[in-house]
């Protein structure tokens, strides 16, 4: 049995243990819900008054030149490339995930129309996270000449569904709900074969593990930076183009911006070189401005040991929950293999929601999602070994005891 | 002649003078941008430190609910509604006005393939907001099936426009370019009687003068906070629907947030009830959250005395210019007439943009825009009639010493 001294060991070892003080975390809270809002970075509140007191209060309008908020989705987006194996110039962060989503479904489906007009299905998996399915459908009725979305009920059912020649297949490199991971560099290579271009969706994955999309030759990608990128809650998204698409795909939804001459202010659009012409209108400048805190940090942590030791925080949890709670009805709904997994852990209860809130009032944060998961984010630059330690010594006595059969804890919150 | 002593003694006797306190404005500059970017409100540095500190930092995943953020698109979007005659429960702040924008087209556009399908044009001025016209033409495009934009040369060309059978007109409330102000109510009762529905663009006129859209009978309208609102750089983008189109429109960028039952997390979108079915993502909550600081003081102002004030700071800058500026080559762009105009005016000028420059250097702000425009916005809320004073005795100076001549005013910067 593990003991909570050899996590204190541990940590004491762990080379990612001083990026802890990089973010402010509140005392008696351990914190596993990174993988929905990020902690914040230390250096964010500064940046936060800067932005606000003197770009906007002092210099206002000036700062679109002078502390170049013009330049942000670009410069940000390079600083974001290294984390998903983009080359300097085809990362953008700007936008809603939701937006950036449909922008590059919409790029994908136009380029398909010039070199594989019949292909007009767009193929992902009913477990997708459930906007990027909404997205895909929408953008398809809008089409509406024939473009379908087509669902995935296991991942299985790739081989087949790619048989039937769809334009797109949009997935999620790792699921909101399980966890699971697909492989990138496999998936996108069968998807070329089969004549169909891939657009992933990152969310869950950028900046809790090394990601290659020019090793994989993929074809574009959008993802979030207020889970593991700490960017702050709601924080711009970002939009990843492979250079071989970046003149050819429409833009969905033009906008100044995303112009060749933007100051000119033609009335026709013409689009800008390269991935800037995904950009549309004027940007939340103070939250996109604060991403760069967060990305700051993670262009100093090593992807790879970031991973490590992501998976090691979760063989840890899984061994303790296996040892301490074994005679609760836990199953785990995450792949336990390594290379099956991201960064978070879900565990089905029938009381999962209650349990969650149990948890929380224990200080320990996990959130729940339908119908009975419960979601633990691993973080690995902010979290210890002892946190986890800490998390299931809480679980298994909330367990015991069934705390959480208390009413106070089955009360449905508006957002959990 | 209007001497300074005359201004400073409308300053004092002006009812609107105490919410200049309100805003921090910079030392020694006269602000004439805040059409552009509005000035920063005195709470928004209070509120940005309680955003990123507190909510963020220190309460993380709990403040979707603790700190209400799940509401804000809502809850600011009541708070905003008065300012433009909407009905609690009609109004979101969320997106970016280009996102809005091309939601409130295509849900008109729906709502006319229901019960008029042969409409499949949209009408615009190409003198428009660029940005309004490229998601227009591109909705126009993605839909593709005889959908058109078609634009009026001149404001003139509206009734033959309409005599086609339009299915849509959108245009802007205020002209971003030369302040020119078409009548909201008449032009909406023209667009009915022709049987098209109108999509509004209130982006520079919110705030600064009294909107009425349920008065008008309008359909769709979307705008801008960062302005006449003074919710910070960039800051989300508002969407109004008349209550009759609330349940009809098709949401073209649809999200698990504007679904009917967002955490059932369900693989297809069902909408919301009312105007909440155009929510999409997840918002940038620090630059959301800001814009309440400026709806705050909106809401404390009487329209019809900032209107007032409005008008009397540019026919005060109008006389000044032509009483002291007479011989250089300027011409007045937009509308003199009170009821053809907003709240910026505009300056035509051989050698604008030097001249605009050498004003920045001297501390007057103003802004250019192509090919010869020198705008000039005036927000009652911060603006002292001493101010333009001072405004126009810099620009007759700038002109009679020709100080703009210095190469230095002629360098382009990327954003002007």
């Amino acid at each position: 049995m593990t003991s909570r001294e050899d996590c204190d060991r541990r940590d004491a070892q762990d080379a990612l243990a001083a990026f802890r003080d990089e973010f402010v975390l509140p005392e008696g809270v351990v914190y596993l819900d990174g993988n929905s809002l990020g902690a914040r970075p230390r250096a964010a509140a500064a940046r936060a008054a800067q932005v606000v007191e003197e770009e906007w209060g002092q210099d206002l309008i000036g700062s679109w030149n002078t502390a170049g908020w013009w330049e942000l989705p670009g410069r940000l987006g390079d600083r974001l490339a290294p984390l998903i194996g983009g080359a300097p110039g085809t990362t953008l962060v700007t936008d809603t995930t939701t937006g950036n989503l449909f922008k590059a479904l919409a790029a994908a489906l136009s380029i398909q129309a010039e070199r594989a007009p019949g292909r007009r299905v767009i193929v992902s998996e009913r477990d997708n996270f459930p906007t990027d399915l909404y997205v895909a459908a929408g953008l398809a009725e809008l089409l509406g000449r024939g473009h379908e979305l087509r669902l995935l009920d296991s991942p299985d059912a790739l081989d087949a569904a790619l048989a039937d020649g769809p334009a797109v297949v949009t997935l999620s490199h790792v699921n909101y709900r399980t966890g699971a991971l697909w492989d990138l560099a496999d998936v996108t290579a069968r998807v070329h074969a089969a004549g169909a271009l891939v657009v992933w969706d990152l969310a869950h994955s950028v900046g809790a593990l090394p990601i290659d999309l020019t090793g994989a030759d993929a074809d574009l990608a959008v993802g979030c930076t207020y889970k593991y990128l700490n960017g702050g809650p709601g924080s711009p998204a970002f939009l990843w183009v492979h250079p071989r698409h970046a003149g050819s795909g429409t833009s969905a939804l033009p906008g100044w911006w995303g112009h060749a001459r933007p100051f000119a202010m033609e009335p026709t659009f013409e689009p800008a070189t390269g991935v800037a012409r995904f950009l549309a209108g004027t940007q939340p400048v103070v939250s996109l401005a604060l991403v760069e805190c967060g990305l700051e940090i993670a262009a100093r942590a090593d992807l790879a040991a970031v991973r490590a030791k992501s998976l090691a925080l979760g063989d840890l949890f899984l061994d303790l929950v296996e040892q301490r709670c074994g005679d609760h009805p836990l199953r785990l709904v995450t792949p336990r293999e390594h290379d099956r997994r991201g960064s978070h852990l879900t565990l089905a209860h029938p009381d999962a929601y209650a349990v969650v809130q149990a948890l929380i009032a224990r200080g320990v944060v996990g959130d729940y999602r339908e119908p009975d998961c419960m979601r633990f984010g691993l973080t690995p630059l902010y979290l210890r070994f002892v946190d986890v330690w800490d998390a299931v010594d809480v679980l298994a006595d909330v367990l015991d005891s069934r705390a959480y059969a208390e009413p106070r804890f089955r009360e449905r919150s508006t957002v959990t």
